[in-house]
């Protein structure tokens, strides 16, 4: 049988990150992958249409250190020593919107959809695992959703709100990092469900965003704001029941300061402290105690088995707009490096996202 | 009808604290209070026999900020300005086991045992309060456990534990603070659920009973670890499941690196930073993100309703040995200034209290 093979362009680490990640931290390289999958095999080949860049990559550019769980799944970077570099070298990872092109999988055949992790390259040999990989059956909504809204951020939000949050109509709810991909759609939550939500974001685009698109009762600019106390004080005048907190450090400490008796805080992630060589201290923990104040980490990926659930949930939503979702898209793997480190800097303006191809819709392969 | 008037010592917060509270910050004053109750009244008028020495009690004597909840409920102090204080001192206040002399209220008679929230002084005035004074019913147990074991610190280490750490047998389990009022009992109750315990304390004293007296499989002595992280690498090879947190600041840091994924903290307290103008700062909180860890603060007063499921589970373990206690005892009002101010240097060990009166056996009053 004649194998047909097809270059596959990939996005590589070059190194361990310590401090900010740049572009020149990720190359651009190219290598074969077979038109089809081994006979017997029961791996599918994919072809990515889009790649989702999402906060949590930056710790898997990290140095494995045993003592850090959050290095227990780095990257492979391709330099070994210095000027060294691995044979063959392996694209970094993270969710994305693939089509089936082959697949020796009895459960996935050739045309399928489906959202998951994948690797940055134009096309993946994967072993599609249950919670994992998950077909699209909504094909009808825009399938750059399935990084976003209808992907793992969008079950980051729905259980870390409705599960971790257990939030109440009327309750006040902050969300930082708030026009991002989890956080303005925590924020259009909150609201269906009759809360108060006060978001922050870094730029008067992304302030206006949140209150002119998203729906939420008041946004601030936390760059411009001199006292983060004063800037919460303002807008929640009698407290803060619910923290969706996406952001740490400095914005904890002031939330903590502002939280109402039993209060909730969902952790669902710290970007701002994941470039810091020395993480910045938080000095209001004690005030927990008083408060009577939960903070608790969470991982969407702990929730994917109810992903239909979600799914369910939210798709009508969606179809009745009274759910929307912003999307920041950079164009073509070329782009990926400058998209994902973008998010560091707060570049991006909603969910950050790469277009891997753009021939789905008449699916040439 | 006649009065009968009393002399009553009582303990008096001199003026707001910062810092470490020193014992000139307490006065010892006397006042005189009616041996009966006025006609129609709903008070009781309780003889005071043993007062609870809790690390709380320091927040209590910080001047009252509108912003924070650790103030709410500040002593009152005698001194109003400089060299001018109150006509009518008010006494710090706490819990405390007493005696009924004199009842308005129908549910009270004389001779009735309480424990609940008393002032520091030889008599009181109280108007009970369900859920904050309880009747002692199980009199052949020494008294002066209603301030510990059978009191509000054992209430902490029973909600605390079984409530918001959701033990399960075989887990590992760290208590600091341990042989304190409270940290002592949830050693012992894991150890009852076959959890593997340890503990730390402030000196090799306290240490030697963890290890032989309350059970715990192992304990440091954290004044002598360079390294806290190494100590408790040393002590829980795979990691924590539980953490009962009495202390905060570097330990709570410590921990949280060497918690286990879905770890548990029940911030009961952070007796470390009660003292500090400056809090110390805890650096490692972007770690419950990946490693999935609830902190939740809580306070015991919200699980005073199911003290009388908390005696029915705890006296039998009592009667049987099964559950022990350690007291520290000061003798006599006057020794109560020296016995709270004793409790932020680590000088008591076990449970700290005050015998108000030795006559309850007799009860010559």
């Amino acid at each position: 049988m004649e194998t047909v093979v097809m270059s596959n362009k990939q996005v590589v680490l070059r190194d361990y990150v310590t401090g900010f990640p740049s572009e020149s931290d990720l190359l651009i390289t190219s290598t074969t992958v077979d038109r089809k999958v081994p006979a017997g095999s029961k791996t599918v080949l994919v072809k990515n249409l889009y790649l989702s860049c999402d906060p949590y990559m930056r710790n898997r550019m990290r140095k494995p250190d045993p003592s850090s769980p959050a290095t227990a799944q780095s990257f492979i970077p391709g330099k070994v020593k210095k000027n060294i570099y691995l044979l063959f070298l392996q694209p970094i990872s993270g969710f994305g919107v693939c089509k089936v092109m082959d697949s020796g999988h009895p459960d996935y055949k050739e045309g399928d959809l489906l959202w998951g992790a994948v690797g940055w390259e134009e096309y993946s040999v994967i072993t599609p695992i249950p919670n994992l990989h998950f077909k699209i059956h909504h094909t009808d909504l825009p399938l750059s959703h399935y990084t976003g809204l209808l992907g793992m951020p969008g079950m980051t939000a729905y259980a870390g709100f409705y599960e971790i949050c257990c939030p109440k109509k009327g309750e006040s709810v902050f969300v930082s990092a708030a026009s991002g991909a989890v956080g303005q759609l925590v924020g259009q939550f909150a609201k269906l469900m009759g809360c108060y939500v006060v978001g922050s974001a870094g730029t008067k685009e992304k302030v206006d965003l949140l209150k002119n698109k998203l729906g939420f009762d008041d946004a601030f600019n936390y760059k411009e704001e001199k006292d983060l106390n004063a800037a919460l004080k303002r807008c929640f005048p009698v407290g803060i029941d619910i923290y969706f907190e996406n952001v740490g450090g400095k914005m904890l400490d002031a939330v903590i300061l502002n939280m109402r008796p039993h209060g909730r805080i969902a952790a669902c992630g710290m970007i701002s402290q994941y470039n810091l060589q020395i993480p910045e201290g938080v000095y209001n923990l004690s005030l927990i105690t008083y408060k009577r104040i939960r903070i608790q980490g969470f991982n969407a990926i702990d929730y994917f088995h109810k992903y239909s659930e979600f799914s369910e949930f939210v798709v009508p939503y969606i179809r009745q707009g009274k759910i929307t979702y912003v999307e920041d898209v950079a164009d073509g793997l070329e782009s990926a490096p400058a998209a994902l480190v973008g998010l560091f800097h707060g570049k991006n303006v909603g969910k950050q996202l790469v277009v891997v191809s753009r021939d789905h819709e008449s699916c040439s392969v």
